[in-house]
């Protein structure tokens, strides 16, 4: 197909398309004529995936390439491509890590990781994101959620454990990398798309809303 | 105490505390002589929740002004707070919604939220995030996730269950309204990171790595 139909079949603005193209998270069409390429389902489908995790899963366009990249890596094992999706929904923000307070919440984390046996590096970024959570909950003295991590671990591995077993499930073994980009990325919205929601009506159950009221919903967007 | 104390405190240089008092994050202090002012520990505390919620929430500015602009309000129901929190770390993004597949995927996401007898609005901004991702899901043909809607939705409400019982538990008002907003914001942070370190575990068992090999870790950042 043309630029045109693929722009059209994938919502992807022309400009946007030769963007990507030029950034490389496209591989280049066939060339039919001098200034002229068509592009197969291949290309469509790519299209969807960097969509998806730009519009939907919040990814960097730079983000974005290295995934798209790691994913036609052909020596990667899946758990090294996990290893580059999660660095692509990892944020940017680095939080004061120099303190002892911040120290002590990373040995906090690392003992929940052992506790709960957990086979993670010890060098594993989502250590120092769990510390910086711990670290932040203990400035403002809220002890509780700490008393909580263990539920919070478990509830996280009972997710993981499902997601994962899904893309192992896969015979493809292209397909199944694919899944771990896809699931990493879009998993995790969807995740926090419903504990909102989730959230809405466990406040309205134990605040007791009879479920025939209708509780206030939250304000919604333009 | 003075400014630079305040700032040696809370670990926040003194332009940013100046720019949070011009933005309205933070309430003037005491005039104690011509240009000086004491400020209190409300101040320090205040500016430790602005620093979660911007450096390890990921929530702009301007939602974290909206955030504490809310708080400030006495006005407000704990729902009517949760849906100003929601607000803040939704993301801003805007995938198109214009289609007749993300139409589909908005009846997906209703009739999941009818399945599991969740009170919320219909008007949501959480069910078009859960469309958003069906909708993607869709277009990657993925159906198997889809399949899993359920199970994501159990899970996001037990963690639910427990977030907002820990909230409701807190006699004080004013204090518990904090939760609410620290709960939202820090315990998603808190979530997705567990998820990731949940993911390399459960993808190192389900793969056959020996608990006593070392299995390899993501790339870690610098």
């Amino acid at each position: 197909m043309r630029i045109g139909e693929l722009s059209q079949r994938s919502g992807v603005a022309i400009p946007t398309i030769k963007y990507y193209l030029r950034e490389g998270l496209l591989a280049p069409g066939t060339a039919t004529a001098a200034n002229q390429a068509a592009y197969g389902d291949e290309h469509l489908r790519r299209l969807r995936l960097i969509r998806a995790l730009v519009d939907v899963g919040g990814v960097s366009v730079a983000a974005a390439r290295e995934v798209i990249g790691a994913l036609a890596r052909e020596d990667l094992d899946p758990l090294e491509l996990l290893g580059v999706a999660h660095d692509a929904v990892t944020p940017r923000r680095t939080p004061d890590r120099d303190s002892a307070e911040w120290a002590a919440a990373r040995e906090t984390a690392s003992a929940l990781v052992v506790r709960h046996g957990w086979m993670v590096s010890t060098e594993s970024v989502g250590l120092d994101l769990v510390a910086d959570v711990i670290s932040a909950l203990r400035s403002l003295g809220v002890a509780e959620a700490i008393e909580q991590l263990d539920r919070y671990a478990d509830l996280a591995q009972s997710l993981a454990a499902f997601e994962v077993a899904g893309v192992i499930a896969r015979d493809d073994p292209a397909r199944r990398m694919e899944l771990v980009v896809i699931g990493t990325v879009l998993g995790e919205a969807l995740f926090a798309a419903l504990r909102l929601l989730a959230h809405q009506h466990e406040s309205a159950v134990q605040l007791g809303y009879h479920p025939t009221e209708n509780p206030p919903g939250p304000a919604t967007k333009g």
